[in-house]
């Protein structure tokens, strides 16, 4: 076989399934190679963020990467941001990047660029084959590297050569290493300090916002009355009525270090301390109060659950939980569109298992806080802030969970980013139901000029925050693509088009107007 | 004033006028400070592949650079692919990358990243701000760097704290040295081997397609027989009845070997030999006729009108160019659209001084060939092969030339990587008129899967390369951003839809459909 055939069966081998991919020349042979391999799946984005996105959101949810296929360097640089984002999400993800074929790239052709170069900044692990006979062993190494706990970037620049020279196997996969463990000194100190504090907070990140971290989470606070809270941005939250509810750290700093200003003591599991999102003139960047004991439990990179389980035990603490949420959302009051009936609606018509990909920035806010005691469910979060990343992740959950529904809650601003995603979904008829809060406007921005001290904008400036000249039509976005689509103005509009889409099988579009 | 007035008022001296820009919270200071700036134009775009695009467009036609304003490392992520096209167009551009505070990078909060590390692989120059005081003299260096003849890409990592912080000052624009000049020995070199040739020919690209330079080569074509013969994709080539034509070289790398096999003698005068675009089994690299005599009139850095002027002048030229177009286009065969027709009613309605931005790929080869005697006209092409350059690009050059009617060529697969610039042409009113090739397919990747051995591809490999399920609807995409449009399928509604379109001001689309 050739070197492409022989990464791809080694990249099956080691249970890969799922290649997302916007390939070009240099990747034919590595498309024919997947052409042939039964058991991996093909999905075609028309840009690249929408590949590494979609890679992101199978990562969070199949806990196992996808692999990614681009175009050389310019490919891969369109899929930076969303690499960011998986990068930050620690997702498992293996990028296949085509490249020059060696003995072609000393001729610098239009195309020739650094690739490893391009790759870096985002990657955890980059991997340039030597030979068509080292590119499945790269491949293998790539995945041991993805699965580095919880997740990893891992990239692999694949020379047009290596791909099509005949002459290499697959080779075995290589075992990954399982999740390292919290010390137990962590334990203890974790123990002795929940003991001694008066008020305490268990700060939960990454992994530990699973159903069974969570369940020992609420444990410890049952046995100690600890406060449990999430990061802004979580990679996952498994949530819902019957499941131990954690509440979010408020975006902007100095709301996050008041929420946070009275604990003396806070354990961290899966996250590190917090830090403000953004620098502010005058304002702090680190957000934990002066004086707390700050108790690392678990790192991001270690199991939170075994960690809490044991920091449970160790308390005596009792076998169920505290703060399990209960069944109920807010009433939907009706009218115009607002955060608050938005959030209502979602809520209360989110079915069992659904997935949430909020993307929804400042008109979304509420909407998490409202499905606290919504059907189970889980939330994945804008992880790195590079925006654009709501659509394509909706992908990647879809491929991952055909039983499930994914519900994407997306601002028209960052939409646009990646809007190639609804292509996508109309493609391989995905389960996507994509609700776009159109204010027109880059919303956030307009806060933010303020709050690093730019007191009077003039008409200029504003204009770079607006998006209402002319006012994107989502509908018609949607359809150029191959979506259905319709527009609500008011919450009962809402209510009726969600629940038509979510009882209905494949992507749909709601363009819910704040305008 | 703070350190983004300084930049902003430095950058505006130095004679910068346009700001493309899609801006975060880290670049709000600069936001403002361009808000303050009159005669600082600022151009939002949704994506920053627009942003990056429009930059390379506008220094193609202004020859100096615009600014963009980028969002940290992923945001600058997302303009890479037309960085690497306009590096390869040698356009002057100057980007302003925002990154966090410095004090506040060490914080690793989500949005961290090294952007100094993602600008390297597309950047000639890259400079991160020292202080606020260092901020301006950052940019009057880039503003330098970025006119490096005939231009480059450089970029400015500005941290938010440099920005906001009070006490800069603007700083006097450092003089850019003139254009290198072509060695004497090499004129004399080439006047030599023009004289001993028996079958010669000038190789010409980048600013050797300018007028001057053209009426140069035709002036040695006219004293030697010379073919006058042009890269393949070039970043303008000034063109039409009553300018010295050139002919292209074609794209595949074997028939442009055939079509320079014959020659005994090439002079290189803004181009290197050429190459082929992607290395295939068994075929070669490197494209010049074997004992061939190559002579490197002057290298793309080296200004060619000069060079050439004096081989013509060597060779006592007359001073009446050979192979001036004479004006006329073939006819206009009525029915369904194809190549042939699509290209008569181009090149037979271009206007007087249009600028062509041509992404047309497989069905627009006979535009460029149908137009040789078109009106007078300028002709940018996908320079570096990171398709998604065409929309930006029309976008920058309109801006740049706001009297001059822009029609962008553009196949439907590439058009979708940065269709967020239809949204940009509405907002700005900008007089461009687009022309989507619609053929609901990644049409040169079947003839490459092909050409790389692949023979007998599956369906899963084709799926790959097709774009029809679900087929795109160009003129809801259009409408969904503000541009008006309509679908067309034979010559005689092109002619018609493009009549009307040309005559009208501001953003149009036209949906041509080959299926």
């Amino acid at each position: 076989m050739n070197g492409a055939e022989a990464l791809i069966q080694t990249l099956h081998d080691c249970g890969v399934e799922v290649c997302f991919a916007n390939p070009g020349t240099s990747e034919m042979q590595l498309v024919a190679a997947i052409d042939g391999q039964h058991g991996m799946r093909a999905v075609l984005a028309l840009f690249e963020g929408v590949v590494t996105g979609a890679a992101d959101g199978y990562g969070r949810m199949a806990d196992k990467p996808a692999a990614t296929l681009l175009h050389l360097g310019p490919g891969l640089g369109n899929g930076l941001a969303n690499l960011h984002n998986a990068r930050r999400a620690m997702s498992p993800v293996i990028n296949l990047v085509g490249d020059h074929a060696t003995y072609h790239l000393h001729y610098d052709a239009p195309l020739t660029s650094d690739a490893a170069g391009v790759a870096r900044p985002m990657s955890d692990f980059v991997r340039i084959s030597k030979s068509n006979r080292d590119l499945p062993h790269a491949g293998a190494e790539a995945f041991v590297a993805a699965q580095g706990y919880p997740g990893r970037i891992a990239t692999v620049i694949v020379p047009a050569d290596h791909a099509w020279d005949e002459g290499a196997g697959a080779v075995a996969p290589i075992a990954a290493p399982p999740a390292p463990q919290a010390p137990e000194a962590a334990v203890a100190e974790a123990a002795a300090a929940l003991k001694a504090g008066t008020r305490t907070a268990l700060f939960l990140g990454g992994r530990a916002l699973r159903e069974g971290a969570l369940h020992a989470a609420g444990r410890v606070a049952a046995a100690t009355g600890a406060k449990l809270i999430c990061e802004t941005f979580a990679a996952r939250i498994q949530r819902g009525a019957g499941r131990v509810a954690v509440e979010r750290l408020p975006y902007f700093g100095e709301m996050a270090a008041e929420f946070i200003k009275d604990y003396d003591t806070i354990i961290f599991a899966g996250a590190e301390p917090p830090v403000s999102f953004f620098a502010y003139p005058g304002k702090p960047s680190w957000l934990s109060p002066d004086g707390a004991r700050l108790v690392r439990l678990a790192t991001p990179r270690e199991d939170p659950q075994a960690a809490l389980a044991a920091l449970a035990d160790a308390l005596g603490a009792p076998a169920e939980p505290a703060g399990v949420a209960t069944p109920g959302t807010p009433p939907v009051e009706p009218g115009p569109l607002n955060p608050a009936n938005l959030a209502a609606v979602v809520a209360k018509l989110l079915p069992e298992n659904a997935i949430v990909s909020d993307e929804s920035a400042t008109l979304g806010g509420a909407c998490f806080m409202f499905s606290a005691g919504s059907k189970r469910h889980d939330w994945l979060a804008l992880t790195g802030g590079a925006i654009g990343q709501g659509l394509p992740l909706a992908v990647g959950c879809a491929v991952a969970c055909p039983d499930r529904k994914v519900v994407a809650l997306q601002a028209d601003g960052s939409g646009m980013y990646t809007v190639q995603a609804l292509w996508t979904m109309a493609r391989e008829k995905l389960d996507v139901t994509t609700i776009i809060l159109n204010n027109s406007s880059y919303a956030i921005l307009n806060i933010e000029l303020r709050r690093v001290g730019v007191a009077n904008p003039g008409p200029k400036a504003l204009s770079m925050l607006d998006l209402s000249n002319p006012s994107l039509d989502w509908v018609a976005l949607a359809k150029g693509m191959g979506v259905p689509g319709v527009r609500v103005t008011t919450s009962e509009g809402l209510y009726d088009a969600l629940s038509e889409a979510l009882a209905a099988k494949g992507p749909r579009l709601i363009e819910a107007m704040f305008v």
